[in-house]
């Protein structure tokens, strides 16, 4: 949990921030992929399987090789060579498709109808959701209750799985998702999912086209809010965190604390804010890109 | 303190990182200035003054603040517009020179004698040395004693406290300067300081023509070693830090990283090795520049 007093002061209120961009695997999405693998695990899964070319095959390759058990990623043809890389690093099996051509999802089913993998989703699954969750568990532990928790929304399982662990203990939970994509804030208003199409963000970890299923019910029953925020904003985000606290953040990694310094999070001064830096996966060669 | 299993891999021992950037005002230069201002307060001092323009200036005018007490920092006229920014942000006075033409230190004098100012030297300094050991004796406190421990060195304040805070605890102290900079190596090799000129280094935390008087003592009385690192392995330890530890070093900040990344340190196989990464104060746009 890092802190900033000069943080603190632009936004005039006290922030902790849970520095997820150090966790292994440079992401929460370790948190649910080790809770999924520990439960398959237990029930006699030895092959695991996705088709999140992200930070949640990283996690799955990771957490899979720990357990002793296969991983198999689908990943486009076209995904970055450092990403790959990591995942292969990990010891996963990588198979490649037409990101153009073939539908991913379909291809997974097929893979595991083939070599009996377990299919383990990005973020519409309850142990996923339940892992995601330790990361405001973990924050609570450490600062004590608070006023708000931010965090980035795109699939909704780091949102979802907060607003279980923080029941009772924080007045609001608030998703940041891009501006341009409103799957999140259009799903809460019309209390179902809604599908939107991929949107160009420098955010990579929220263009998902829905909240999913198990998510979207989680955040309507604990009537989580959802604000948007722009590339340009989250851009500034990052360099705030670089400059001054001198930690690096994706871009979805710095929505929830672009959100604080813009005043899209109302009325909250003087309160406690918690906000998860989800993740810092971002190649050096983009950063100085973006920056 | 950060550790990293792709380090550990990269470097085939185990690495404690002491993340002195951060520290408050960035850099472990807090530490010393923190200590200094106490002693002086409690004699009664209410003005202090240096002629650092660096992460030592900056550092004293937040303790001087913290204090209450006034604080004067003497800056090139040409110094970044950053780092007068930040020392100004803290509350001190700024007293501008010319570098090519005033000597800082005679001024520095001249203002002492004028306001009553005490001075605290960057480095050359009982009390400095004394603060600055404070990271290795939190370092050690957390990970347990150490078989290497490493920091960069400019005036020696840093690592001549270490030594004294290491004592009987590490088995060799490492310092690490710039390969075109000298004045470590030889000095250790005289037995007595050793004047060299600027050089060209992106290392601007340690350009010192000289280590200090009282740190070099405490550094040939515990046996210290000091080896070189070129300007471009020190930027490819700042990459590894900010791709794999999500984490941004300054130039001079990533200098122990670099020796342990490119055996520069000898025999470590299988080793605990603590690297103190002393500062993260760099711009963005000069980052982005280096990378």
């Amino acid at each position: 949990v890092l802190t900033s007093r000069a943080l603190d002061e632009a936004v005039g209120a006290t922030l902790f921030l849970k520095a997820e961009n150090l966790q292994r695997s440079g992401a929460f999405k370790i948190r649910g992929a080790t809770n999924a693998v520990a439960i398959l695990g237990a029930r006699g899964v030895r092959h695991v399987a996705t088709y999140s070319s992200g930070n949640h095959g990283q996690a799955l390759a990771l957490a899979a090789a720990e357990a002793g058990m296969l991983c198999t990623v689908l990943m486009p043809t076209d995904a970055p060579e450092g990403k790959s890389a990591a995942t292969r690093g990990y010891g996963a099996k990588i198979v490649t498709y037409d990101r153009y051509t073939q539908d991913r999802r379909a291809l997974a089913e097929q893979l595991a109808s083939d070599t009996g993998a377990t299919i383990v989703p990005p973020f519409d699954d309850a142990a996923i959701v339940a892992g995601q969750g330790t990361a405001v568990l973990e924050l609570l532990e450490d600062v004590g209750d608070l006023d708000v928790v931010v965090t980035p929304i795109g699939g909704g399982g780091l949102l979802a799985g907060s607003c279980l662990a923080a029941a009772g203990r924080v007045t609001r939970l608030v998703g940041v998702e891009p501006d341009a994509r409103r799957a999140a804030r259009d799903a809460l208003a019309a209390g179902h999912q809604v599908e939107v199409p991929v949107v160009r963000t420098i955010c990579d970890g929220q263009q998902t086209e829905r909240v999913g299923e198990i998510p979207l019910a989680v955040l309507l029953q604990h009537r989580a809010e959802v604000v948007g925020v722009t590339d340009d904003e989250v851009v500034a985000a990052m360099r705030f965190l670089l400059h001054r606290g001198k930690v690096l953040v994706e871009p979805s990694g710095a929505a929830g604390l672009a959100a604080a310094l813009t005043g899209r999070l109302g009325r909250v001064a003087g309160l406690r804010i918690g906000v998860v830096l989800s993740g810092g996966n971002v190649d050096v060669s983009r950063l100085t890109g973006l920056l």
